[in-house]
Order: C-alpha cells, then sequence, then structure tokens
C-alpha cells in the first residue's frame, strides 16, 4: 500500500467534490494499492490541518454550512503558511483564479513547488497566464504539474493525448470549451429563447455565475485555448494572443436563421487559429452538443480526427479528472 | 536508447501501415528514447528474418507489388516456425482472424506468449473468442496482452479507459462499432440510396470487403462487444452469448421515415445489454456520426456520460492504437 499525503487548497464546489470522491472510493483506491491521506485542508480565511489525517467527513458537513471554522482541527493559519509547514507529496490547488494575475492559484502552486511538492490543479489561469514559468519550476525539481481537470472539465484532453496517442503529433485542436454558453445557445435554438433569459435560465439552474461575463465574454473559453496551444501544440502562446470574440451580441433571430439552413450557432474556441468565436456548425456535426457538454476535436497526423464529447464542468465529473492526475503522479512516487 | 525487437506476424494492409509509420516515425521515436527493430515479418506462404533488423523499405516495395518472397532475407519458414525461433520483446499479431476459431491468430498469440514475448494485435476474433484463456496465459507470464487497436480502430477506448478514467467504475458501453455498416447507413440518409447501391459504393471505394456479411450481419460488431464487456466492464462473456441483429433488413423507406421524424438508423453495439441490433438514434445526438466514423459512447460513475468519435477502420489510423501500446509495453521493458 502505497500512503500519499494531499494537501487541499480551496474547499469550494470543487474541492468538496473532490472530498467526497475520495471518502465514497477508499476501498477502490486502496484495491489499486494507494491510501490517500489529506493532511490539510485550506480556506480563504483559515485551515484545517493535521498530520495524522484531516477529518474529511466533519469537514463536509461544516463546510457545506458554510461553518468549516468550527472544525476540531481549524486554526487561522492561511494557505501559504500551512504549504510552508506541512510535508505532503501532492498539492490539490482547486481555488478560483482571478484573470488577471491567476492569484491565488499561482502563489499556491509556485510555493508548493519550491518546497519540492507536486501540484494538480483545476485552476486555469495561473496556468494559462503563467505556463512557461511554473513548467520550468516543475521540471527544474523533477516534479509533476498536471492540470487535466482545467480544461474540458471530465474530459480527459491533455492525458488523452499524453498517454493514449504518443505516437500522433497534434494538427489542431478546436471545439466546444464553454459549458455556460453551450447551455444559452442550446437553450435558444431548442427553446426559442433570448440569450437574457436563457442565461437567466442558466443562473437559476447554478449552471451560469451570477456574473457570467468571463463565459459570455469568451474569455474563459480563451484561457482553455493558451492551455492547449503550450501543452498540446508546444506553442508559445500568451493570453493576450488570443483573438476572443463572445456570443453577447447573438440575437434569437440570427439562431432560428441558422437553424432554417441546417445549422447551429456554437462558441468555438481554435488553438491553431489562436481564436474564440461564435461559428456555425452543421446540425449534424459532432461538434453539435447540446446542454452545457463540451466537445473537442483533435486532429492528428496518424489516427486522423478525433472528437471527445463529455461535462466539462460539474464537481463530480471534474474529480475524474483530478484523480486520473493524483493516480499518475502516486504511481511515479 | 531503449532497443525493443519486434516482430511482424501478418503483412497486409495493417501491417504494411505500421511499418510505414514506423520508416516515417524513427527520429520522432528516437526522441521518446525508442529504437523500435523488426526482427522478422511472417507472411502466410514464408518470411523475411533477419537478427540484425529487416529491410524495410525493401519489404513494402515488394508486398506492394505481391513479392514479398523476392527479399533478400525471405524463406519459406512459417510464421509459427519463426515465432518458435527468433528473440524478440514484442509480437505484433495482425492477421485477419477467423470466426469460428480465431486461427491463426489465437495460435500466433498463445505461442508467442508461451515464450515469453509480450503481444499486441488488431485481431478481433482470438481475443474475442479466447478472451479468459489469453489473459491467463499472459498473466501467469507476467506479459503484456494488448489489443486497442481491435475495437474502434484509431479510437483509444480500452486506453482511455485503462489509463485516463481510473477512479471510475464503468456502467455501460454502446456505440457505432462498425465503419461499412455506418458507411451504408449514412449514404441511404444522405443520399437516398438502397442499401444494395449503398453497399456497393463501399466496395468501389474499397469501405466494404468484396464479402460483407460479417460487417452487415452485426458479427463484427459483437466481436467487439465482446471485448469490450470482458475488458472494460469486467464481464465474462462468450460470442454466444451476444444477441445480433444486422441490417440486412433496412429498407430506404424506415431510413426515410426515421429522417422525416428527426432520427437516424444506426447499428449499435451495446455491451451492457449484450446486443447488436438497428436503432433510432436522434439526428442530433453525438452517436449520429456520418460516413465510415465509429462513435462509443462510455457511460462511468464519476465522470458521467463521455463520447469519443474517430477512424474505426484504415491502415495508419489503426496504426495510432497498435503505437500506443507498443510504446507502453516498451516503457516496461
Amino acid at each position: 500500500m502505497k500512503k500519499i499525503k494531499l494537501v487541499v487548497v480551496g474547499f469550494g464546489v470543487i474541492g468538496r467534490g473532490v472530498i467526497e470522491i475520495l471518502l465514497g472510493k477508499k476501498e477502490f483506491l486502496r484495491d489499486m494499492g494507494l491510501d490517500l491521506d489529506v493532511v490539510a485542508l485550506c480556506e480563504i480565511d483559515g485551515s484545517v490541518v493535521s498530520g495524522d489525517g484531516v477529518d474529511l467527513g466533519n469537514a463536509l458537513e461544516l463546510a457545506g454550512k458554510g461553518e468549516l471554522n468550527k472544525h476540531k482541527q481549524w486554526s487561522n493559519r492561511k494557505s501559504m503558511d500551512v504549504l510552508e509547514e506541512v510535508e505532503a507529496d501532492i498539492v490539490l490547488e482547486l481555488t478560483p483564479g482571478d484573470i488577471k494575475k491567476g492569484e491565488p492559484g499561482y502563489g499556491h502552486i509556485k510555493n508548493s513547488l519550491k518546497k519540492g511538492m507536486h501540484v494538480v490543479t483545476s485552476n486555469k489561469p495561473p496556468i494559462a497566464l503563467h505556463y512557461r514559468e511554473l513548467h520550468e519550476l516543475a521540471g527544474k525539481k523533477n516534479l509533476e504539474l498536471r492540470y487535466e481537470a482545467a480544461v474540458g472539465g471530465a474530459i480527459p484532453i491533455l492525458n488523452l493525448h499524453r498517454k493514449c496517442l504518443q505516437i500522433n503529433e497534434i494538427k489542431s485542436v478546436y471545439g466546444v470549451l464553454n459549458g455556460t454558453t453551450n447551455y444559452v445557445l442550446s437553450k435558444m435554438v431548442e427553446d426559442g429563447l433570448s440569450l437574457e433569459n436563457a442565461l437567466n435560465e442558466a443562473k437559476e439552474l447554478g449552471i451560469a455565475e451570477q456574473d457570467p461575463s468571463y463565459d459570455i465574454d469568451g474569455v474563459d473559453t480563451a484561457l482553455k485555448v493558451v492551455i492547449l496551444a503550450n501543452s498540446m501544440l508546444d506553442m508559445n502562446v500568451d493570453f493576450r494572443d488570443i483573438r476572443i470574440q463572445g456570443i453577447r451580441d447573438i440575437t434569437l433571430e440570427a439562431v432560428e436563421l441558422a437553424k432554417k439552413h441546417g445549422y447551429v450557432i456554437k462558441l468555438i474556441g481554435d488553438v491553431s487559429r489562436m481564436e474564440v468565436s461564435p461559428r456555425l456548425i452543421p446540425v449534424d456535426h459532432p461538434l453539435n452538443v447540446s446542454d452545457s457538454l463540451n466537445a473537442v476535436m483533435i486532429d492528428s497526423d496518424v489516427a486522423g480526427e478525433l472528437i471527445l464529447v463529455g461535462h466539462g464542468a460539474g464537481a463530480r465529473e471534474t474529480s475524474s479528472s483530478i484523480y486520473s492526475d493524483i493516480i499518475d503522479i502516486a504511481a511515479g512516487i
């Protein structure tokens, strides 16, 4: 049995989803020879820390009520201090990232690597904005920095490329990379809703955030394009290199006109063109996915075109990618 | 540089495709630290053998003219004798398989494993008909037996499950698993052809074999269902357990009636139902793939539904899966 110590930074929706899976799959992981032990859970105002393993059931219960600070292992030590003091193998960086500087994830990831800990993250901005620096740091320290969950949620795009398409050179990658905009555009086609009404419905269902600007304006998709460009096509792309056009100006009339001609409008992130823009997609094309699904087309020199469709968001679904990275790293420890 | 010795058994369309990639990607493989060396190429009437490495360029050229027996390293030693005598790390079993007993692949695979060599195959019948026996033999010998190319051609279904969805338990797998029937059904919808005319077109294009019965009658799909059931859902399924209905009775009228109501007819292999049958699929569903594409739906307990679409056949495309298996095995040698 391999004992792996984890630190979880960020105990929001994703972090709690990861811990729920850990509790539910303890036996399954043991059958794989893995004993995953969480030694710290860090939130914005303090942390739950225990070298012998955090009481996770209690943490989930309290966090659900917004009372994690009542946990018996709670102290108001900040995440950066905890990362400095704790001894662990892998840090899961699961905070939401600021689009300007990628903080606080950028600092968390950098310090974890400096301290000699592997990093798994679902946090896009730090990876998109500091790709080279963080990779060079990980390389220098001979550590893994993995972020399958940051692109496409549950869809294993990066790991598929790395582990299943080894002989291939990737020629292009593009697709529907944002669930919120896809939900909105799908509802416009299917239910004849205006963009505003579809967006309100998405907010009520918790699919869209209260301020969904980053999704609607294509910023979220552009971050994913940067990550895909740098990791799959070995480009050296900066966020500012991406031409971005969101879906804010898409009218119901445009959607219905497209439909009449056998097309749908989808927000497409295109890696080789370094572009995010609404495009017409034939109704029977595999990228025409409904609801909040994501779909990615990978064009490679040997396998040809491959399309992956799946859940681009959701705490449980995204955990699949986070565990894929954790299990890979654990295998090498 | 890791030097890996390969034996290629079967130098038909797939075998030649694999060797073309090997010659074209020699540098690429070396950059990965791999030096793949073919020490024998076996055909039905003899073999090209050289412990120092077969002259592959010459073999490709001659095989293209049906004159492999003019190769300077040719002798009329049979594949089974060559497997007995040769020293190699991995045997690529790429012959076409007989549906009754899985020969000659079954014998090739068994003897290779007995001799202590890993096996990679694109050959469905030996795996579908002798799943447990061959796996037990490989396990006992601590050898790898891999067959990504046997299911879904270029689509990495088995490796995706094994290497990217590690935390998931698979609930069901189903989809369009045969390119020939999908081409025929697609042409019936798109061009209004009868089944017979669509099939003739597929034969002319080399998509269908001259006797396409195994494809049209669902046998090929059923073999893939058996392999998926045993390897992804850990079932213990025999080929005779599968209920099989092909597409021979699908009329143009049925296809057009379905189309009028927003559906297409697809031949679906369904692993948990152990069934192959034509089904109605909504036109905007991700399994509605055109041409000779394949599409597989994987439903799992953490990631939820994932759909993979890609080329289910083609020598070059299928090589992507064969190299994925080779590279994995080589990493462990």
